[in-house]
């Protein structure tokens, strides 16, 4: 799909002027930079607070005070997955150009994002934010069954494969983001094909060159007081 | 976007032969029966149960062993969301046509999915499954907190619109499904908007149609022994 009207637009991405470490290079602007990296397109960035982004100006563009927001030209787009399927259906480097094809993408895509993200979020939700409690301690088996299963059903998916589709695509980068929440574990390291499949994903030059900008964002910007 | 070589293929949606109460009219087919439904388009049941559903032919089709999987001439795809965005996008009554309103649609279902229905899940998996557990009892003060506030921001976005977009399109489908899973809590009520909203797409003939196809087929259905 090839959208002439927005072709020579500015191509603005909004993310947070700064995170605690836990949190750098984990921010979902990410996912943004790394669709844009892979189909060669430059963009700016803008930035807002923890503060601003509960306000009224920020609501009006991300209705859940949410980073990132992404602009090109008159449109607004906001949810990382959706700002990646809109990069990506008019880059060839980023999702086949057949319908089936196409649809296929965005079944991964909906996969890494609603049934593995979920399950994860779950697990570093008690193992990040909630630690030390009674609930997080007692809950944490169930948690981590529940990621252990979809690593155990992504692992048979990647035997023998080197991408979800039969090239890179959208979807690989997000699973590869959603299976970025887990590196405060050793678990992707027990699924050997997960493990490899993930591996190549990350150390592809764009991903490297997302990073890489997210984290020298956050080098050079100052803690709240 | 039409697609000329599908446009006469048997369609085929596989889901489960039975669930419990308190999971009818929430299974996820009901979203890929609703969008075909609002499309205009004949659909064929298969059915798979409990134990089907994690043997190796099912997991050929859906690597992660849910349902539904839905079939298209020579497509298998799996994912609701991704379904209804396949239907979505050949259908006019689901999505608008230009490119901008294609990706606008697609911004809020990945929000209706990645954003809204993870808080409605911890809600919801504590209410409905572990609600006699200490962890439950010291976990749901965040949890609901959490969706209350997802509920505030969507009761922003509706007040004065009838729908997401200017039109009814498929991420008001998936919203107003994620929605249904609060149907045990009075908490869409609190919000006036969103609880018109609610009421305004569940009411859609498709939604009800829909909706009775599902009960029907648990009503004739026996449980497993």
């Amino acid at each position: 799909m090839t959208n002439s009207n927005n072709g020579n637009s500015v191509r603005t991405l909004t993310t947070l002027t700064w995170v605690p470490d836990f949190a750098r290079g984990l921010v979902r602007d990410m996912r943004v930079r790394w669709a844009l990296e892979e189909a060669g397109l430059d963009y700016e960035v803008k930035l807002v607070d923890f503060d601003q982004k509960k306000l009224a100006p920020y609501l009006s563009l991300q209705p859940f005070g949410q980073v990132p927001v992404y602009q090109e030209g008159d449109l607004t787009l906001f949810e990382s997955g959706a700002i990646v399927h809109h990069i990506a259906s008019r880059s060839a480097a980023l999702m086949p150009a057949d319908d089936a094809g196409r649809s296929r993408t965005l079944t991964w895509m909906f996969a890494a994002l609603n049934s593995v993200e979920p399950a994860i979020g779950g697990l570093a939700e008690i193992d990040l934010f909630n630690a030390g409690s009674a609930w997080g301690r007692e809950r944490r088996p169930a948690a981590l069954e529940r990621v252990q299963a979809r690593l155990a059903d992504l692992n048979r998916v990647l035997e023998g494969r080197e991408f979800l589709l039969e090239q890179f695509t959208a979807a690989d980068l997000l699973m590869a983001t959603v299976l970025n929440n887990l590196r405060h574990t050793e678990l992707v390291a027990q699924y050997p094909h997960v493990h490899a499949y993930h591996q190549r994903c990350v150390g592809r030059p764009a991903a490297r060159k997302a990073l890489e900008a997210q984290l020298a964002l956050y080098a050079q910007a100052k803690a709240p007081q």
